[in-house]
């Protein structure tokens, strides 16, 4: 791994995350290489290598995880046909204003005759191929996945990772013979979200029904996690969709049941999108250090710097490369034998989020011993030769197991529960989630959320998955009997 | 693994390979459940489950191997604006006729100020990206890769894998010091092509240094793999290119070299194309039955058939499972229980290429035995029980090498030296690839190929690449002295 990448003087990372977490943040995709935004198409960014070798992994172990589960991998076209596009009325008023066309092709600009969308989402290129693949109950569930990039015009401000006007992410979709399957492939979908979000990545999160105005265009009901980022402010990140059979009806995916009748499948999709989520991870993870990373997302798990005085660099440089040698076969390790001072060298590989920095000097090698440096608390260790296999077996074993305790956000620490929209108001803006009455999800509750929004800064995150209790009697904004209990907060 | 994943019959591949290679094609891709080709964008290919699994392995063999060799992975936009795509004058000529062109967004088709080409390869996506990112001589070698999907509005008739508008591939570039550190590059991309094409795909090449009027756009020469497919006719597979300082200058993609003086880059790119590389993988190796795979990228490395008569059902099913469980913590494996008959079962996982078929009966377990069938050659092993493990490592390690040496075709018994026009035209009607001399493989031998093009009915290869021996007087067509030596063969 080139070290100089971006041929910019190492001087780690200056801006406080907590002081300005958009300037940290600017900081530590230039500085550790992770993201170019100088290519010129507004929203498009470049990848650069340390961040690429992470996402690839993260697609790795959530692709395995779909797979565990049953879902086949298949390729489609990146471009739809917009006949096939307009085939589900409320999809395509929902992403009709977010599509790239193609229109031309070649040196002269021929029109084509139809023009192609650049994907959005899959759904209006999968389903008409669904409907030729599947015919009888025996072919269901059905359940097909793929890895791919996404499309999207988005008119609000671009981050890079966050919001891009094209992302990489995974998409299932699955069909049913009844609708209770579907609801229990959405349970299972939530479940693979919490395996790779906090066991996985380190990013505690929420699930939320949301209200009928923020669903995915087209679902009967949208399911979403909700990454708490500190100070209150959620960022939406995985959402599963319970289609029912809006789509299965105008793109005929039907099935001959037990029966021998024709009938229409249930169907969920499910988005994770993987270069958001490495965005969400790098900047909740992230220290004023620089990256912080769970063990195995790591590009490099451990750097070894020999500390070399005058008259002992042989010595400590054979032993350095004798610990490479023995680590590379089970780890991605660097030895840095560059010229930098080791001061130099620690800010570096600490920015980089190198998990384990291995030191070793003339004293150490005297009392058979290496000093082990854990990035994410800074803890040292010192441990004798005979001890090292042992140690270092325990300590990659469970780096991402504390980071996940140390990231992890008590949730009802961060709730206020409000009645009145001034005290709700005073929450949100202390860095709070407000917990509340609400007159209702559906539609009939679009004037009051759009009254939250302007009056209380925040938004409708929905009903909380698994939250049966409902205390509130009324709904804070219109008064009337509240339908349900809901949590407002701030969003990125 | 859904058995039966498309509905149709389970009659096996009906048509001979021999005899009607494009139908036998096209039943193989439907019936193995490999691609659709209903998708309804011309040129655009659905893939399916099969063939994906087959192909993500593909990549990730690639990739390591790339990775081995030091090129570092990123991710670029998939689109390139009008003005990066025009900077070089002769890569835009040769690729402008086949750009698709985004031009407009939105649902009300609002014109973007700057068409967006779909990318057609990322040379100027990327270079752009290069002139920021180096600087100085420390920065070289610069070697980096992507595995993306590229789109061709190509003209000629498409063929699944083999040729579409939208292709998966890796595509590449790499930046020195000097020429002679990039022709060593194109020497190392020709390496690990023979080391992924014919070790792990069993697919025969042989490299050919392409004519001037038939090299890449923009480069200074063009090295390409040809595959021998069979009756003399070649496949162009990967191929790399020495592109010297010519996109280097437009792209200012420069460095101080060690005199403190400003030097252009040396560049090179090299871009196997996976998709396109599994079909030629799927055609060469395939026979009447159906697919056969290398070992390692079978979906399915065994199915166990248990062999189910009355009365014996239970203990064979036990059997069975045992050596399901036993098998699939090391290998991909199939149990197929289902009630079809034995017969169907052979010809249904023979279709799919699954490397080993293992038959358990009631007879077998009173001799302590498993049967195991080999798919490329269908040679029978009678196991006993205590030497399985033995024989399994012996079988599985060995598979692909073995399937190597059967496909290996050697390029010389191919060969038929001509000395006139007449004899090569007969030898090339006969299904051979013809050696000659040739005027010159630089612009001005370009009408003498059009002749071999118009009156010999193939297309000159270029020069053979290590092939220093040149023992030909004369130009075949023209007869004027004879700079180089050359292959003419027929072309997919």
């Amino acid at each position: 791994m080139a070290k100089k990448d971006n041929n910019i003087p190492e001087t780690g990372i200056t801006i406080s995350k907590d002081e300005d977490f958009s300037g940290w943040y600017s900081e530590l995709l230039y500085k550790a290489d992770l993201a170019d935004i100088r290519y010129n198409v507004k929203g498009f960014l470049v990848y650069r290598p340390w961040a690429t070798i992470t996402i690839k992994r993260m697609y790795r172990k959530y692709e395995e995880l779909l797979e565990k589960n049953d879902h086949l991998p298949l390729i489609m076209p990146t471009v739809i046909p917009e006949s096939n596009f307009k085939r589900e009325a409320k999809h395509v008023e929902g992403f009709a204003p977010e599509v790239f066309w193609i229109s031309e092709v070649g040196s002269e600009g021929e029109k084509l005759t139809e023009r192609l969308a650049l994907r959005p989402t899959s759904e209006t290129a999968l389903y008409p191929m669904y409907s030729y693949w599947i015919r009888s109950h025996n072919d269901l569930p059905f359940k097909r996945y793929q890895s791919c990039q996404v499309f999207r015009y988005e008119g609000k401000m671009t981050r890079p990772f966050f919001r891009a006007r094209e992302f990489h992410w995974i998409e299932a979709h699955n069909v049913f013979a009844t609708m209770k399957e579907a609801e229990e492939q959405v349970k299972e979908d939530m479940q693979m979200t919490y395996q790779m979000l906090q066991d996985e990545f380190c990013i505690p999160i929420i699930f939320f029904e949301r209200p009928q105005w923020d669903k995915f265009s087209g679902a009967e009901k949208t399911f979403a996690a909700d990454a708490l980022m500190g100070s209150g402010k959620v960022l939406q990140l995985p959402s599963t969709h319970l289609l029912g059979q809006n789509f299965s009806k105008p793109f005929n995916v039907s099935f001959i049941n037990e029966e021998g009748e024709k009938e229409y499948g249930y169907q969920t999709c499910y988005g994770p999108a993987i270069s958001r989520i490495y965005g969400a991870m790098i900047a909740y993870l992230g220290d004023d250090k620089g990256l912080v990373l769970p063990f195995d997302l790591a590009p490099k798990q451990f750097v070894i710097i020999p500390i070399l005085f005058k008259n002992k660099e042989e010595i400590v440089l054979k032993k350095a490369n004798e610990l490479f040698k023995k680590l590379k076969d089970k780890y991605d390790v660097e030895l840095d034998d560059s010229e930098d001072s080791p001061g130099q060298k620690y800010y570096f590989w600490e920015m980089k989020g190198v998990p384990f920095r291995i030191e070793i000097g003339p004293r150490d090698i005297k009392k058979n011993q290496v000093i082990i440096v854990r990035r994410y608390d800074g803890k040292k260790y010192f441990v004798k030769e005979n001890e090292l296999d042992k140690i270092l077996e325990e300590l990659t074993s469970t780096y991402t197991k504390k980071l996940w305790k140390k990231a992890y956000v008590d949730f009802e620490s961060e709730i206020e529960v409000c009645y009145e929209i001034d005290s709700a108001k005073e929450a949100i803006e202390k860095g709070k989630i407000v917990c509340c009455g609400f007159c209702s999800i559906d539609m009939e509750g679009y004037h009051c959320a759009e009254v939250v929004e302007k009056d209380i800064g925040g938004f409708i995150r929905g009903k909380r998955v698994g939250e049966e209790k409902h205390e509130f009697a009324n709904c804070l904004v219109c008064g009337k009997p509240a339908d349900c209990t809901v949590y407002i907060a701030k969003s990125y």
